[in-house]
C-alpha cells in the first residue's frame, strides 16, 4: 500500500480519533433512518483545487435532509434576489430548535432558512412553473453543486411525507400568516423530496467546497452560483445553521456549518475547502455526534476558526532600493512580495511615501513576488500611486501576469529591467 | 495642506457619503445622551501596525456604553476559563433586543454576554477582592485595550445608575435563579460604571484593533489578552454582538461588531484592522444609524466580509528544477511563495510527489520567498516531509528566519546553495 | 298590541339601550360572514321553566362558530369522562386569543377547551366509528341542546374549509406533538362542519338554558347532559370562554359565556336562565360588540354576577313552640320555610339544639313551607338528626312531598297533625 | 365530651380523611418556613351568622403570604377605584405561576393581582402619605377582615426581605416599564411585611367568610368593604387565585380560593361561608396539599361548586285563590313562598296574568312566606304590577317585614285580611 497523502492520512487520524464515539442515537421517526447503520463513519474534503479526500465510508449513501437547507437557500437568492429574499425570510438566529415555531408574530415571516419553517418558505419561492418543475430545478442545483446527477432515495421520501405533519404544521402557520404564497401541500412534498436527495460525504464535501471556493465547483469547475450569493450562503449558516447551539458551535469551531438529521455535515473554510462528514448517530440537538466532534477536532488541531489571526508574516516590502537616475532624479525600487491585504498594502504605502519624501521622483513597485492582491488592498495602492502622479511622481509597476493587481495608476512592465528603463526614460 | 494618505482619504470619503443621513435620534433616558450634539461623526481605523486613522470628530468624547460588553467579557474569560465561563453566561444569539430579559428557563443562565443580563453577570465574575477592586480591574483592562489611562464621566454614572431598574431587575431575577451569585448592588453600580467610561473613536478603533491582532495592542505592543480569548470574544460579536440584528448584520457587514446606546460601535477585521465610529443618532434598535451605515459601507467598498474569497493567487509553486547528483540520484528543487495556508501546502505536496514519483532521491523546498505558513499547512509540511525521510528520501528546506515554518522534519538551511550542497553531500 | 310581559319587556329595553351601538367590524375572512347584514341584532333568554322570550331578530339564522366548542365539550366529556378528557384537553386559562397556538411545550396538549386547538382535539375524540358518524354525533348533540333539528349552512362550511389554514396547522401541530391521535384532514374538515352549523339566538338560548339548567333541556325536557357534565362545562366557560377577556369578563359580567365570530354568544346563569345574543359586529377580541355589551347592561342591571350576595333573607325558622307531653315530656316544634342552605340549615340546628338543651324530648321539624333543601343542608340535618335520636329524643318531620329533603334519619309525617301525634306516641 | 355540632363533625371527618396524606415538602427559602411543623393541620369555617367552626389546628400560627393579596386587592379598590385599578392591575389569569414575569410587553401592566408582579403593584396603589402609613392601613384592612388586631412576625419579615430577589426583579422590572411608580424599594418592603402577618385558619376563615357576605365581617359586623369590591375580588379569585391550576381548581372545586407559600388556602362560597386552611406541606405549584384536598373533599361531599344546581324546588306559587268581589269583580290571591329569584319570579308572573286573563279586577300578591326577592325578581315583578296598575287592575302586596320587595308598584299591606279588604275597597 502507498503512502497516503499528508491530507488523507490527517482525515484518517481525526477518524481514527473520533470514531470510538458511540453515544448519541439514530433518529426513529421514519423506519429508513431507524434502520440505519450506526456504525457508518466517513469524512471528506475538498480543496479549492478540487482534490477530494476521503476517509473511513466516505462513498456510504444516506439522505441529505437539512444539509439541503443552505443549497436551495443559495437558489433561492438568485431567482428572487437577496434583498426580497430577505423580506421573506429573515436572517437573525432564533435560539431555537430545528423544528420551532420561529416566525414573526404579525407578518409570519420565519426567523431564518435554516430552521425547517424558513426552508420550507424558501423552497417555495424557487421559481418554476409548477411544483415538478420546482423539484427538477431543486435537484439540478443540488445535482450542480455536487458535480453528479444526484437521486431521491423514494422510500424515504414517501416516508417523509407520511409523517410531514410538524411541517405540514409549519407550512398552514406560515399559509394562514400570509407568509407561504405557495400551495401548501405542494410545498411540503417538494421540501419532503428535496431532503430524500441521497448523498454521501464526498459530495457533501464537494458541495461545501462550491460555498468556500464563492460559487465554483472546484471538482468540475462549473460556477454554480454568484460569489455574493455564496457569502450570504455561509453567513446564514455561520448563525444559524447549528440551530440553538449556533452560538458556541461558532464559539468552538469557527467555520459555517449545517446538519441533518439523516447524520450528515458540512462545513466550510472559505477559500480553504469544504467538508463533509457522515455518522448517523444524532445529539439531543439533532446534530451528528462524531460530525461535530470532527468539525471541533479539525478546527482545534488546524485553527480554521474564522476569527483565528494566522500569525507573523514575512516583510511585504522585502528590498528597498534607490536608483540615482541623473539630474537630481532618484528611482526608488520598492520591492513586495506574498499576500497583499491591507496590512501589507499599508506598509507597501509606507514604504514609498518615505521614498518619496527622501527625494525619489520615479517609484518602482516590484510586485512579481506578490501573489494575491486584496480588494482593499488594489483600492489603497490606486488612491497612492494616482496621487503621486498628480505630484509629479513617475509610477512604474512590475507585475506577475495572472494576479495582476487591478490598479489603474501607472505604468505596468513585465521585468524589473523593462520598469528601470521606463523610469529612467521618463526623466527626459 | 498635504495630501492624505489613502486610508485617511478612503475613510474621509467614507465619511463624506454617510454623513447626510441625519434620521434616527438621541437616547433620551439619561439627560446627558440627551443632550449630545446629535451631529457629531467620527470613524477611526486601526490597523495591524498600529497606525491610527481619522475622519471627522475622531476625537470627540462620548461614553463607552455597551461597546464595553466584549472587553469585560474578555477579561472574565482570563479570569474563569472559557469553559467555566460558557456555563455561566451563553454563547448563543436570542434574537432579542439588547435589555431581553434572555434568561434559560431555570438556571437563569443568560443567553449570551452582549444583552444586558449576560454582561452583568459576567461584570460579577471579574475575580476581584471587592467591588471597589472589580472595578479598577476592569478599568484597568478597558485602559489596556485602548493604550491609554480612560476615566469615568461621573456625571453620566450616576445618571445611569439613577435610571437602572431595568437592568436591577435583570440582576435581581438572576440572583433569585441563583445564576447571579454577586452583590446586586453593587453589580449594578459596577456594571453602570464601566458603562460610564469616556472614550472616543479613535480610543474604540485601537480597542477594536486588539481583539483583530489576536490579542496585542497593536499601538502599545501589549498582550492584552491571549488570541484564543480574542478569537472567542470576536465569535460572541459576530453572533450576539448587534443584537437582534445580528443574523442581518453578519449578511450585510460580515465582521464581529458591537454598538452601544451613546453612538459608539466598533467592528474587527481580523489580521487586518479594527474601526470606531462615533455619531449619536440611533435607529429604533438602538444601534447609531451613520455607524451602521459607515460599517455596510465599508464592507460593500472594500469587500470585508468574513466570508468573501479574495480571489485567485499566483501559482505557490514558481520553480521546479531537477539537478543531477550523480550516480542515479537526483535532487527536487520546489520553490515556493507567498501565503502558505491548505490551498498552497496541497500544491507544495502535489509538486514534490510528483518530483519524488518521478526518480529524485533528495527534496530541496525552496521557502525563502514565503511570507507566512499557516498552522494547517505546517502540519501537511510535516507529514509529507517526515514520510519522505522514512522512505529514504532526503529533505532540505531553505526558509526566512522570520517566517521559519515551524516543520520538525528536515534540514535547515539559509540558503538554496547551501540546501543544495547539503543535498549533494547526503548522497555520500 | 297586548302589553309584552316583563321578561320581554326588560330585553326590549336592554336591546333599545344596545342598539346604538355600532362600532366593531364584521369578520372578513370568508365572503359569507363579509357579507352578513351588520344590523341585525337579536337577543333571547329562556329559563329554567322553558320559557323562550325574544327582542329583536331573535330568529334570524347565523352560523355557530365557536360557540359549538362548550357544547361539544359537553359532548366528549360524555363519551370519554372527565379525567381523560381534561389528560387529553387541559382547563386552564391561557390569556391568549382564540387562535393562539396554547399547546403544553411537550405534550402537545391544548391549554384548554375554548381555544381553537382545544375545540379541535375535542371534536376528534367524540367517539364514532368514522368522521361522518362522528359529525352525525356532534349535530344531534347540538340539536338535542337546541331543542330542534339543526342543519348545516353547506356554503359557509365550504369556505371555512378552504380558509381553515390555521386551524389545519394547529390540528398538524397536535398530530405531531401526539396529542391529535386522529386523522387531521377529518378533524379539521368535522370541526368546519360544526362552526358552520346555523342558529338563531333563540337556539343558543335555548342551548345555554340547558347547561343553566344542570343538562335538561328547559323546552324539551329532554336531559342532554349528566349534571356534573354541565357544571364542568360553566367552569371551563367562566375561566376560558372568552379568550383574553375571560378574566374582564368575569369581573364584569360573572357568568359563563361563549362567542363565535359570526356575532352568536350565549350566557348562562346557572339554575335561572340561558340567553343568546346575535349581533354581527366584532370587537377587536373577536367577540360581538352588542353581544358583550348586552350581557354586561343586564348583569349591571339585574345583579346576575355569581359572585353576588343576594341580599338578606326571612328568618328561615319562623315558629318555635313547646308542646307539653305530660310525664316531663315536652316536643319542640320547630317551623322552617324558605331556600334551606348552609346558613339556613345551621339556624334550624341551633334553634333545635336550644331546644334540646331546654329539656325537649322529641323535635317536631315542621319543612312544609320549605321550598328546597340544599345538599350540604341536608347532610347537616342528617347529622343533626341521628345524633339527638341516638341521644334518646324523638325526632320527626313534616315535609312538602316534592322537595322533600333526602334525610334519612326521623319519622317523616305528613302534616304537624300527623307529626304530632307521633311524637305523643313515642313518649308511650 | 358533649356531641359536637353536625358543622364542627363534619369538618372533623374532612380534616380525619386529609390527614393521612403527608406528601408534599414545605417552601425552603426561608428558615421560618424551613423549620415549620408539617404535621399541623387546621381546619375552619365562618358562616354568614359569624359562627366559626374549628377542626385540628385551627389556633396555629403561621404567616399569610399570598392569602394577603386579595384583600389588600380589595382595599386598593376602595382606594383607587374599579376602572383605574384595572387600567393599572390587569385580571386575566395567565396560565402562569405565582412568581411569573407576566407582564404586559409594552406597558409593564401585570396580567393580574394574584401573581407577585400584580400584588406588588397593588400594594404600592393602596393611598397613603408614606410607607410607613400605608403599611399601617393594609394591616388594619387586614385586621378588620379578620375581625382582631393582627401582628407582623418580624423575623419572618427581615427572612423575606432578605430573600426578596424575585420580587425586587419584578418590581424593577414594572419600574423601568413605568407600571410601578411608587418607590421600589419601600413597595417590596411593604409588600414583604404583609406577607408575614400572622393569622389562623380561624382567621382566614373569618377573612374569607367576609369576602363570601359581601364584605360584612359575620363575626364582628363591621362592614370592611363595599359588596361590587367584594364580588371583584371573589371574580379574579375564581380566574387567578391559583396560579396555573386556577382553571383546572374552578373545575374540580368551584369556588374562589387563593393558597399562601405557608400553608394557608381559603376558599369562599358567596352567601354562604368562609373556609380556611392550614396545612405546611406544597405541591409544587406552591399550594398546600392538604388544603387543596380539603377544599375538594369539602366540595364533591357537599356540591358546593358555583356552577352547580341545587335541585328543584317547591312551587312557588302555593295558592291561587279567587274571590268575587260583587259587581263582576274578582280578586285574585296569588300565594308565593321560598326565595323569589328570576325563574320563581316568572312563575309568579304567569299565574298573576292567567288571573287577569281570566278576569281578575284585583290582585293579591301574598308573599308572607317569601323569604327572599333577589334584585332582578323584583325588577321583574315591578314592571308586572306597574303595568297591571296601568291597566287599571288594583294590586295589593303582603309582605314579611324584613324582606320587604323593594317594589314600587302596589299597595303594601300587613296580612291577608288587611289586603283582601283593601282590594274590596278599590272596587268601590
Amino acid at each position: 500500500m502507498p503512502r497516503p497523502d499528508p491530507v488523507s492520512a490527517g482525515l484518517q487520524r481525526v477518524l481514527d480519533e473520533v470514531a470510538p464515539r458511540t453515544e448519541g442515537a439514530l433518529a426513529t421517526y421514519i423506519p429508513q433512518l431507524a434502520g440505519a447503520d450506526p456504525d457508518r463513519f466517513g469524512i471528506a474534503l475538498v480543496s479549492m483545487d478540487g482534490h477530494v479526500y476521503r476517509a473511513g465510508d466516505g462513498d456510504a449513501a444516506f439522505t441529505i435532509q437539512s444539509v439541503s437547507k443552505p443549497f436551495v437557500y443559495a437558489l433561492a437568492l438568485a431567482d428572487v434576489g437577496a434583498d426580497e429574499l430577505l423580506a421573506r425570510v429573515g436572517a437573525e438566529p432564533s435560539g431555537e430548535a430545528f423544528n420551532a415555531i420561529s416566525l414573526e408574530p404579525d407578518s409570519g415571516r420565519p426567523a431564518n432558512p435554516m430552521v425547517n419553517a424558513g426552508a420550507l418558505l424558501t423552497t417555495s419561492l424557487v421559481r418554476a412553473g409548477d411544483p415538478a418543475e420546482r423539484f427538477e430545478l431543486i435537484l439540478a442545483c443540488l445535482s450542480a453543486f455536487a458535480g453528479r446527477a444526484l437521486t431521491v432515495d423514494e422510500e424515504v421520501f414517501r416516508s417523509e411525507l407520511q409523517t410531514a405533519s410538524r411541517n405540514r404544521a409549519l407550512a398552514y402557520l406560515m399559509a394562514s400568516a400570509g407568509s407561504l404564497t405557495g400551495d401548501v401541500e405542494a410545498t411540503v412534498e417538494t421540501y419532503c423530496r428535496q431532503c430524500a436527495v441521497s448523498v454521501t460525504a464526498g459530495d457533501l464535501a464537494i458541495m461545501a467546497a462550491t460555498l468556500a471556493s464563492g460559487g465554483v465547483n472546484p471538482v468540475s469547475g462549473e460556477r454554480v452560483l454568484e460569489e455574493s450569493a455564496a457569502v450570504r450562503t455561509l453567513s446564514v449558516m455561520a448563525t444559524c445553521g447549528m440551530y440553538d447551539y449556533s452560538g458556541e458551535w461558532l464559539l468552538r469551531v469557527g467555520l459555517p456549518a449545517k446538519s441533518g438529521v439523516a447524520g450528515g455535515l458540512i462545513a466550510a473554510s472559505p477559500a480553504e475547502f469544504g467538508i463533509g462528514v457522515f455518522s448517523p448517530r444524532l445529539d439531543e440537538r439533532g446534530n451528528t455526534v462524531r460530525g461535530v466532534a470532527v468539525a471541533q477536532e479539525m478546527a482545534a488541531r488546524f485553527d480554521l476558526h474564522l476569527m483565528h489571526h494566522p500569525g507573523p508574516t514575512a516583510p511585504v516590502v522585502y528590498d528597498t532600493i534607490g536608483v540615482e537616475a541623473g539630474e537630481g532624479r532618484r528611482i526608488a525600487v520598492i520591492a513586495a512580495q506574498g499576500d497583499v491585504e491591507f496590512a501589507a498594502a499599508e506598509r507597501i504605502i509606507d514604504a514609498t511615501l518615505a521614498e518619496v519624501a527622501g527625494g525619489a521622483t520615479a517609484v518602482l513597485l516590484d510586485l512579481h513576488r506578490v501573489t494575491r492582491v486584496h480588494h482593499i488592498a488594489e483600492r489603497m495602492l490606486d488612491v497612492l500611486l494616482s496621487g503621486l502622479i498628480e505630484d509629479g511622481v513617475a509610477v512604474a509597476l512590475v507585475q506577475q501576469g495572472e494576479v495582476a493587481a487591478d490598479v489603474a495608476a501607472g505604468a505596468k512592465l513585465g521585468t524589473r529591467e523593462q520598469a528601470l528603463a521606463w523610469c529612467h526614460a521618463q526623466g527626459a
